[in-house]
C-alpha cells in the first residue's frame, strides 16, 4: 500500500505513524503473496488492486475532502445499519470491521480475553491508532447483535463515542415494530448530524444507489455458478470487502464492468482453475480486510471458492429494498422489511439461513461447504451444528472451521482443508 | 438426598435411575461437607435442609400430585419469566437452571464447547435423564437474553419443546413496548396451556404472592447487614436457590420465620463468624443448585459472604411489582415496568447495575466484592471490567473470578481468594 504521499494526512488523523507504516508493509507483502501471485486474473481486478493499495491513502483523502466540503462520515460494524439512510443524508457510509491481529493485545484491556478476533481487532486498531477510517468518522454506529459486540460497544464508547441501534432477536411483529422505531431514530440522528432533511426524494435516491450496488454484487454471485470457476474466491471476497469502503456509485459501475468481462470469459469457457476443481462455498462469520487466511488456505489446497455466505458476501447483497413506495413512510417500511430479512445467526430462530445456505450451495454447484466461525463467536458456533445437519440432509458435505486472526494455525488448517477437499475429489 | 421411596416415581418420569442414584449420592456427600459441617446454624435452616434433601423427592411428588389435580408445571431458566402470571394461571413455576457438571459431555453434541457451564448443565441433565423437574414440566419457557441461551434453546427445543420470550436489549420506550407485548403473549400462552382465564383478580393474587416472597428475601438481605454476620453465605445462597423450587406461599412463611430467628440472634449479638471476619459480596452470574463451589471456597478462606448480587440473589428480589393497579391492563403495565428494571448484563447500557452493586456493597458493609463469571459468559465477563472500575471509584476492592462447574480449579481458587482476603484484613 502506498505510504509516501499520505504521511501528513495520517499525522493529522493522529495515527501512530511508525506502527501504521509497519502495518502497511506487512499488508503489502501479504497482499502480494495472496493476491498478486494469482494466475488468470480478470483485467477488472486492477481497479480493486488499486483501491486496496490506496485504502488507507486516496480513499481517506477523498473522505477528508468530502468532510471539508461539509459532508459527514458514518462508520459501522454491521450490515444492519441502513446505508440507504446514510446516503440520503448526503453522508458517507464506511465499514469499520477489522481483520488483523494488530492491537488485539491492547484490546484485552477493554474486553475479555474470550472475545472474537473481529471485535478485538476494531478495538485494537483504535487503541493502537492504526485505522484512518475510525479517525475520519463523524459518527460511529454500533448495534445490539451478538453479546460480544453489544457489550464491547460500551467499552469502545469510552474511547470512541458510539451510537447503538437495537436490532431485535426474533422476527415477530413486535420485533419488527422495535426495529422500525430504530430506523426512524437513525433517520433523526443523521438529520441532526448532517443538518440535511431526509426527504422522500433523497431517501429514494439512497435506496436506488444501495440497490444498484447490491444488484451488481448479485450479478457477480450468479456468474460464479459457471464452471470452470471464472473468478477466484479471494478476488470475489476482496470485491465484497471493498464494497464497504469505496464510493458506491463508482464501485457499482466498476463491478458491472468486471461482470461484463466475466461474462465474456464464461462465454469462452475460461476459468481460474480446471473445470474438475472441487468447488467450495464459504459460510459463516464475515471476513474483514485483510482476513484472507482461510480463502488462501482453501485455494492453495486444490479447491476453488465459488461463494461467500456471510455479511461480507451474499448476506449483504441478497435482498433489495422494494422501490415501489413513494412516500417517506412507505420507504421506511420497505427499508424495515428488507433489513428484517437478514439471516444473521443473532436471530432466533434463524431457519431461513439453513434454507439459504442450502439453496446457495446448490445454485453455485458447490461440492462442499466450509463453515467458518471466529473463535468465541457464539451465534455462528451454534449455527455451525445446525448448518451441518441441514447440509447433510441435502447431501452436501461440510467442514467446520473455528479460528481467529493469528497465523499460527495455518499449517493445521491446511491439513484439515486438504483432507476435506480430497473426500470431494 | 432421600432415594428409597421415590424410585417408582423417577422411573415413571423416565429418569436414568442408576445415573440419578449416583448423582444423588454425590450431592448428598457434597451437601454434608459444605452445609451440615457448619457451626452456629439457624434452627430455621432445618426446613431448607429438608427441602433440599427432598428436592428430587417430595417436591417432585407434590408437582405430580398437582398435575393429577389438573394444574400445570412451567419450567424456566431466567428471572425474566413473570412468576406472577404463571401463578395467576394456577400453574406451578419452577427454575430449571442446573449447577452440576453431570451430562455436560453429552451437551457438547448440541451446543459448542465454548458454552457456559450453566447451559451445558441444563442440556446435559435433560440428555442424561437426570432432572425430574424438566420431566415434570408441561411448558418450558426460554428467553432471548444471552447469545448462549438464545441459541441453545434452538437445539434444546429439539429434545424439549421450548417457548421463547423475547427480552429486549435496551431500555428504550420501544424496547418496553416489545417486552409488554411478550408479557401479553405469555398470558395468552398460559391461558391456552391451563384453560384458566387470567382475570384481574387472579393476577393481583399472583402479584401479591410473588411480592411477598420477594419481601421475605429482601428482609433476609437487610438483616445480613448486621455484624457479626448472622447467617453464612452458603445458607443464604441455599435459601435463594430453593426460592426457585418450593411452593411460594409455604416458602415465604418459612423464610419470614427464619428472619424472626435471625433478628433475635442479631439482638443477642450472635453470628456465624467473629465480627472482624472480612465480609464479601458475591456479584455476577447466578449459582444454581448444587453450584456451591465458590461460596465454600470463600467461607473456608477466612471470609464470610454477606450478599449475592445475582439472579439467585438480590437481582431477583430487589424490585417489587407495583400493587396499586386494579385493572388487568394496569397490572400488565406494572409487571412490564418491574421486569424492565432487572439489571441483567444482557442489557446495554446497564449502568444501573454498577450503581446497584456499589450501593449493595455499602449497605451490607462489605469489605470487598468477588465478581463471578462463568467461563464463556460474555455479558458478565464484559461487566466484570466495568464493575471493577465502579467499585474502585467507590474504594471497594474487587477480585474477578472466572470458572466453571468442574472441581479442578478449587485449590487454585482458594489460593487466589485467600490472597484477596488477606489484603482486606
Ligand atoms: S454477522 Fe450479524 S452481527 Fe455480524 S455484520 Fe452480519 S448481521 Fe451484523
Ligand atoms: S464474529 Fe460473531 S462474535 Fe464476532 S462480532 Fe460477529 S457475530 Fe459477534
Ligand atoms: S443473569 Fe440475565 S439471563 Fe441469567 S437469569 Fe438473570 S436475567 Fe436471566
Ligand atoms: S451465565 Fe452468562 S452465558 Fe451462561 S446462561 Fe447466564 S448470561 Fe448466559
Amino acid at each position: 500500500m502506498s505510504e509516501t504521499t499520505h504521511h501528513e494526512m495520517w499525522e493529522r488523523l493522529n495515527l501512530d505513524l511508525e506502527a501504521h507504516d509497519g502495518l502497511l508493509e506487512v499488508l503489502g507483502k501479504f497482499y502480494g503473496d495472496i493476491y498478486l501471485s494469482q494466475d488468470n486474473r480478470l483485467k477488472g481486478m486492477e481497479y480493486l488492486d488499486f483501491v486496496l493499495s490506496e485504502v488507507h491513502g486516496l480513499r481517506i483523502k477523498e473522505l477528508q475532502e468530502a468532510k471539508e466540503a461539509g459532508r459527514k462520515v458514518v462508520g459501522t460494524f454491521c450490515v444492519f445499519v441502513p446505508e440507504e439512510i446514510t446516503l440520503a443524508a448526503d453522508a458517507i457510509h464506511v465499514g469499520l470491521c477489522a481483520g488483523a491481529e494488530a492491537g488485539s493485545d491492547l484490546a484485552e484491556q477493554l474486553v475479555p480475553r474470550n472475545t472474537c478476533a473481529l471485535i478485538k481487532s476494531f478495538i485494537g486498531f483504535k487503541m493502537a491508532k492504526l485505522c484512518p477510517y475510525i479517525e475520519s468518522t463523524d459518527m460511529i454506529v454500533g448495534e445490539t447483535t451478538c453479546d460480544g459486540k453489544k457489550k464491547a460497544y460500551e467499552a469502545f464508547n469510552e474511547i470512541a463515542p458510539t451510537y447503538v441501534m437495537e436490532v431485535p432477536q426474533t422476527k415477530t411483529e413486535s420485533a419488527r415494530a422495535l426495529w422500525r422505531s430504530e430506523v426512524v431514530r437513525y433517520i433523526k440522528a443523521l438529520e441532526e448530524l448532517t443538518g440535511v432533511t431526509i426527504t422522500a426524494e433523497k431517501l429514494a435516491e439512497g435506496i436506488r444507489i444501495t440497490n444498484a450496488k447490491r444488484k451488481a454484487l448479485q450479478r457477480l454471485t450468479a456468474l460464479r455458478a459457471a464452471s470452470p470457476a471464472p473468478i477466484s474466491g479471494r478476488d470475489s471476497l476482496l470485491i465484497n470487502q471493498i464494497s464497504f469502503y469505496d464510493d458506491p456509485v463508482r464501485f457499482t459501475a466498476k463491478i458491472n464492468e468486471l461482470c461484463d468481462e466475466l461474462q465474456e470469459r464464461i462465454g469462452q469457457g475460461k476459468g481460474v482453475a480446471p473445470a474438475d476443481t472441487p468447488r467450495l462455498l464459504l459460510s459463516g462469520c464475515p471476513m474483514a480486510v485483510p482476513n484472507w487466511k482461510l480463502p488462501f488456505v482453501v485455494e492453495s489446497s486444490g479447491a476453488v471458492i465459488v461463494g461467500e455466505e456471510s455479511c461480507i458476501g451474499t448476506r449483504n447483497s441478497r435482498d433489495l429494498v422494494d422501490e415501489s413506495a413513494n412516500t417517506l413512510e412507505g420507504m421506511i417500511d420497505a427499508i424495515t422489511d428488507r433489513y428484517m430479512k437478514i439471516d444473521c445467526a443473532c436471530f432466533t430462530p434463524n431457519n431461513e439461513r439453513l434454507e439459504n445456505v442450502t439453496a446457495l450451495a446448490k445454485s453455485l454447484k458447490a461440492d462442499g461447504v466450509i463453515h467458518y466461525s471466529l473463535l468465541f463467536c457464539q451465534p455462528y458456533s451454534h449455527e455451525s451444528l445446525k448448518v451441518d445437519k441441514a447440509l447433510q440432509n441435502a447431501g452436501i458435505p461440510m467442514l467446520s472451521i473455528e479460528t481467529d486472526y493469528s497465523m499460527e494455525d495455518v499449517a493445521q488448517l491446511k491439513t484439515r482443508v486438504e483432507a476435506f477437499v480430497e473426500t470431494l475429489g
